[in-house]
This record gives structure tokens, C-alpha cells and sequence, in this order.
């Protein structure tokens, strides 16, 4: 079955990137559909009636993305209503809906969107719960023309509420399920080496699809299963089978599944233990701080950071040692034990981390490289220090170094 | 002109966004030449070939991106001989290009990066300095097709140094040029209306294409000018008479240019004062410390940061008042007050900022919604407070309150 997008906005053109391919698609996935196609064209009339002719003869259905807003430049309804021949009819109920909106934030409703309540004769309309414009299903025979509005926040509640709904009934007997394991800081050939009996085994399966798929992004490698039936039982359990069969390969190298980050866990482990945590950062510069405080709730485990970018921040707020920082320089594993003891004995918390290192790309001597960081962990049970160097622009290094700390503090956490 | 693009790869009708699109689009605009269509589809030959057919009838300049791999998956060499009829040749010079790039890293080159040794008959190749495929260009006629490999940093280069040359030579005499110009906290509507008159006075230019365009993310406003000739001085003077405009008209509004942010501009005005600057934060939770420490350089003017997380800490590292705590909480602006004062006095900078706030989900009171934020700026000269309430998820909330705490400062190193 052909499944295809087309996406209108000149801006999708020029110098903004679209979201809302991946977004559509991860829902038809969900839900066992897969597109074939995504087009994208700028806001001419003749373009976007030639795209949607050509998406009608090749798809069964045709997704539609944008062009739906009050202005000159949204083109959909009129194209639409060209390409197939049906008129676009004047709905006073949608209307009503419409001047409602602009009531409830007190603002009388602009002559312009007015356009917005036409709906194409026989069009079931969308509600839009976060904007003007309706959507549209228009059915054909055996295609299904679905109109979606461009703004991530209007198209993700319809396709969840009203786009899905609607296909499912169509495709009824159709289950999809994946799962995403996560690994920090190994080769990807060795994780695939590793996992190659798993995939092998588990390739054909009988009335199963089963899909296999790494990807490494920065010092992370994902691991993805998709399984893919009719049965929904067989599905699920195919799928817990196999994450079970990597878990077992894998071990306590899988930090996390699907959504879960290295500072969610850290933060599920400090929570379990019923522990605390403060932070001292040099390179990172607040980085580590902030990604532990991205997440709801922290503050149950979560004390304080510093950001130590100076020598004499790490002398005052730190109490770290002048000597040693003579001796060793501020990007050394005595003066990240230092920080980490440092940090530990001024919050009174559990568990105190430090990182200290060359973000780049200035800083670095002939000893010490850009990326080369050390890392300090410091508990009541003791310290202990690494050092490691990354390769990237400043962002990057600061991005591994807050996830290879978070990776150390994860592994003493499992103890 | 019709020019169209077309993107291989099945991942990206599933589950990854596309970032190729806009880096190709944004540099063809660099010399003239916009888009008109982007087509993407997944490693299916048949679509491929199809794909190619339909935009090779109506575009003159067709750029492919991705399927130059090694793995069995890469059909664009293929794909292209086919609906060309023309035959793939094997290139020993690059070959040997290829050997040496493993060599270079220590690897005998495996089999399968035989196939990226294959030209297209007649094709110029071009260089790839970071992987192992060459890029192509095939001139047919007054069609020229030019096939780009998919990772980003391989596209990049090549894109510069080969693609963008060789496409100035066949339209040497087109400019453009494009400036964007920053506001921090005012209502879109509002420049829109100021900015009205230079809008209608400069839209129509003789022999010039002049394109206003405004854009809102978060709390920032975007203003910008495109402007297209045949000649460079004229199209350059023109984006520099509108930018005059603007300036007259917003005036210290404007905080920034382009690729300048808030805190770029930030940390160029405390240098060019030779001050410094540290940050006491609670409800963002080291953001901001990491925004400014972003910047490469930043170590000049950026002492130190704390996160005060939880009240203890406020007192702790910040001398603030147990007594103001409890009479008026943490996120108050007598608090914010003396968190900016306890950080100036502990850093002995000449600027200390602050944030307290609350971003949510939980933690709000019937007093204090969530998204309420209090702000505060130390100097040696006295300080000020303010509070603000925002909308939006626990991250959103974050970055407002910096780029809010940023724009306060800068205001404060204006005067």
C-alpha cells in the first residue's frame, strides 16, 4: 500500500527544518502504516495542485500538511477543491467554533478567518483543539485524502485523537510495536557483533515482521526492535522476548529503554536509594546541572551545583588545594577528586561528581589536549577518578562529558 | 527555474527528522536559487528510479542526497545509470582515494567500498574530504544532476567548496543577501506594525527582489530581510539601507544581528567593559550558566555560578535571610534580591544575576502559579528585581526565564 505526504510552505524550503514528517510518521508506525512518500512544496498555486494530482493517482492515502491558516499564502482548501472537483461549502457550526476561540482570549475574530470555516462537501472536519483550522478527511472510492494543519501543537492532538482513530478502523487487524534499549560509551561493531545471534534468530519469524536497527549518536547507541503482525498478543510478547534475549546479552550495559535518559535513571536510582546528590562543574559550565534539573522532580535528589570556572572558584567554593593546582594544573584527576570531595563535604548530600577539562578550542597545552576531561566521584564510602578525551566542537565535549559522568555515577549507583 | 531535490533513506519517512534539506536549501540561496520541490523516499528501487524520472522531466537542476554508501541499501549509482541509460564506470583514481582514507586510520578497506569507486559515465566527481563516497555531477543537455551523500558533515563541505562553484558558474550573475535582525519580549503584532512603513516602502525595489519575513520562537522575534539582483553592490547597499531603517525604528530593541544571540552580546559588552559576571540560579537549574559558558571565550568575563536548588543552599552559598525565606518564600523578588547580592559579594564580580522561580509540573501554590519567575541584577551600583509569568512545558519555562534574565542584563550594560 502507498502512504504519502505532502507538505506546503515555502519556508519548508528555505531555512526551516520540518518536524512534522517524523512526527506524522512515528504515528502511522504506531499504528502498523508506513510511508512511502514525503513531498514538499513552497506556497504556488500551480505546485501544489500538480502535488496533490500526482499523490492521488500513485497513494491509497495522501496526507496533507499546512496551507490551512487564514492568510493569502494558504493554499489547500481552494487546491483541493480544484483538483477534485468538489466545492468548498460555508459551515456556520465550524464558524461558531472559530469566533469561540477568539472569545475565549477576548479578541473579536478577524474578517480573514472566515476562510478557515469552509469545508470541502462531503469532508468530515477535524476538530482543532489548539487552533483555527479544522482538518478534513475527504474519502474517494478507495483513497482517503486527509487535510492536516502545519503547527506541531494543532497536528500532534489531531492526528492522536482523530487521524489514528479513523485509520485504525480501516486497518483494523494490524499491530505494531518497537522497543529502544540504550548503551553508553561502546563501539557500535562491538554491540553488533554482540547482538548479530539475536538478530539472526529472531530475523523470521512466522506471521511476525520482525526489524532490527542500531544507531550511534554522540557517545550513545541505540538498539531498536519493531515487530509488526496481526496479532497483537504475538506482537507484544515477540517483542519482550526479545529485549529479554539483550538484556541477558547486554547486561547492566543497558542504561535504559525508550524514553529514558542517563539522568532519568541516575534520578530513579538516587530516588530508589533514597539518596542525594550535588554537583561541581568546570568545563560543562552548568551543562550537567542543568540536564539532572531538566527532569520533573529533581529537587527530591538533587541539592546544588557550582560552576567552578576559575582557579580561585575552585579554592573559594571548593576548598580545592593551591598546591595541587600548581602542581597538577585545574585539568588533573587530583584536583577532580578534590572537587568532587569538595562538593560532597560542603552539601552534606551522597553523592558528589566534578568534572574538570579543555572544551576548546582554546585552552589546550601541549600536554593537555581539547576534550581531554577528568571526572570525579565522591562518597562517604570513598573517591575515585578517570580521565578521558573527546573529539567534537565545544558543545560536543561538553555533551560527553555530562553523559560519561553521568555514566560512572550510574555504574557505582547499580553497586 | 525549477530546481528539486530529492532525498533518499528510509529512516526518514520513519523515525529520524530531515536537517539536509534546509543546510542544501539554505546554501543554494547563498548564491540565487531557491527550491521549488523536495521529495523523499525510502530505499525502495523502484521509487528511486521513479522518483528521478519525475523530477528529471521538470527541473533543470536536480540534487539527490544520500544512497552513496558501501551496504547493499545504496541505490542511487544504480538508480541513476538505469533512468539515465548511461553506464557506471570504475575509477581506480578513486578507488585509490578510498584505500587511502582507511589507510589513514589504520583499516584495510573492506570489499564492499568497491561500489563507491563507481562514476557515472561522463560524470565529474567531487571531493569528499570526510567519507568515502564522491559526490557527482552528470550535465545533460541544459539538466544538470548532482548526487550528494547523506551524512551531514560529508554534505557540508561539499556543498561549499564543489557544488556551490560549479552552479555560481552556470548563474554567475544572481546575489542575495539576507539579514536577521533580534528582539527579545515584545509581541510579534507590535513590530509588525512598527516595522509596516519600511515594509511598503522598500517591497517594490526596480531590479531588486526585496522579501520581509517576521518569525516568533519563544520569546524572540526574528526580522528579516532578503534581498535578490543581478547586482551585488545594489542588492548589498539595500540590505543595509533597510537594516538603518530598522534600526531607527526599533532602536536598542534590536539585541542582536544574525548569529548573535543574547548571550553572545551579553558577553561582548562585558568584555568591552572589562567586568565580570556570575549567576546564582534555583528554578533554572544551571541553563544559564550553560548558555554563557557556550560561548568560547566565555571564561573572560564568566567567574562562577551556584545552583541553589532547594532553600538550605540559598542560605548556605548565598547568605540569603532565613527570616525573608519564611515571610515570603523562595520565589519571591526580596529573595531574588538577595541571591543577586550574595553572589555578587561571593564572586566579587561586578555583575551577580539571579533566578527563582517555579518551572513546574509541581510546586505551585494558589499564590504562585507555575511559570512564575523572580529576577534579580547586583551591582556595585545598587540593584533591581522583577517578576514575570510564563507559559509553556518545565523547559520552555527555563528558557524563557534566561533569555528574560539575559535581556535584562544587557539593558542594565547599555546604559
Amino acid at each position: 500500500m502507498h502512504i504519502e505526504l505532502i507538505c506546503f510552505g515555502s519556508e519548508l524550503l528555505r531555512d526551516k527544518t520540518n518536524t512534522n514528517v517524523q512526527l506524522i510518521a512515528e504515528h502511522l508506525l504506531s499504528i502498523g502504516l508506513s510511508l512511502t512518500r514525503d513531498t514538499t512544496v513552497g506556497d504556488d498555486q500551480k505546485e501544489v495542485e500538480a502535488c496533490l494530482k500526482e499523490a492521488l493517482k500513485r497513494s491509497q492515502i495522501v496526507l496533507t500538511c499546512g496551507g490551512l491558516g487564514p492568510t493569502f499564502d494558504d493554499l489547500t482548501r481552494e487546491a483541493v477543491s480544484k483538483v477534485l472537483n468538489k466545492p468548498l461549502l460555508y459551515s456556520k457550526e465550524i464558524l461558531k467554533k472559530i469566533e469561540q476561540r477568539f472569545q475565549s482570549v477576548g479578541i473579536s475574530m478577524p474578517e480573514e478567518n472566515n476562510r478557515q470555516a469552509y469545508v470541502l462537501q462531503g469532508a468530515k472536519a477535524l476538530l482543532n483543539k489548539v487552533g483555527t483550522a479544522p482538518g478534513q478527511i475527504i474519502t474517494l472510492k478507495n483513497r482517503h485524502l486527509i487535510l492536516l494543519p502545519g503547527p506541531p501543537q494543532e497536528l500532534y492532538p489531531m492526528m492522536e485523537e482523530e487521524v489514528l482513530p479513523y485509520l485504525k478502523k480501516i486497518f483494523p487487524s494490524f499491530f505494531v510495536k518497537t522497543s529502544v534499549l540504550h548503551i553508553f560509551g561502546k563501539p557500535e561493531s562491538e554491540i553488533d557483533e554482540k547482538i548479530k545471534p539475536v538478530v539472526e534468530k529472531n530475523w523470521n519469524k512466522t506471521g511476525l515482521k520482525v526489524i532490527f536497527g542500531i544507531l550511534a549518536h554522540y557517545s550513545i547507541i541505540d538498539v531498536k526492535v519493531t515487530v509488526e503482525g496481526k496479532n497483537k498478543n504475538a506482537v507484544e510478547d515477540c517483542v519482550l522476548e526479545i529485549e529479554k534475549e539483550f538484556y541477558k546479552i547486554l547486561g547492566d550495559e543497558l542504561y535504559g529503554k525508550n524514553k529514558e535518559t542517563l539522568e532519568s535513571v541516575v534520578g530513579q536510582l538516587l530516588k530508589k536509594r533514597g539518596q542525594t546528590l550535588a554537583v561541581a562543574e568546570s568545563c560543562t559550565g552548568g551543562f550537567i546541572a542543568n540536564k539532572i534539573t531538566n527532569i520533573a522532580g529533581s529537587s527530591a535528589y538533587f541539592k546544588e551545583g557550582v560552576v567552578t570556572y576559575s582557579d580561585e572558584s575552585k579554592i573559594k567554593w571548593l576548598g580545592v588545594n593551591q598546591k595541587t593546582l600548581k602542581n597538577f594544573g585545574a585539568v588533573s584527576e587530583p584536583i577532580a577528586k578534590q572537587m568532587a570531595q569538595g562538593i560532597l563535604r560542603k552539601s552534606d548530600s551522597d553523592w558528589g561528581i566534578s568534572i574538570t577539562g579543555i572544551a576548546g578550542p582554546t585552552g589546550a597545552t601541549k600536554l593537555k589536549p581539547v576534550g581531554m576531561v577528568c571526572f570525579g566521584i565522591a562518597s562517604k564510602n570513598g573517591s575515585l577518578t578517570c580521565t578521558k578525551i573527546f573529539h567534537g566542537t565545544r558543545l560536543e565535549i561538553k555533551e560527553k562529558s555530562a553523559l560519561m559522568i553521568l555514566e560512572l555515577l550510574r555504574k557505582q549507583l547499580l553497586k
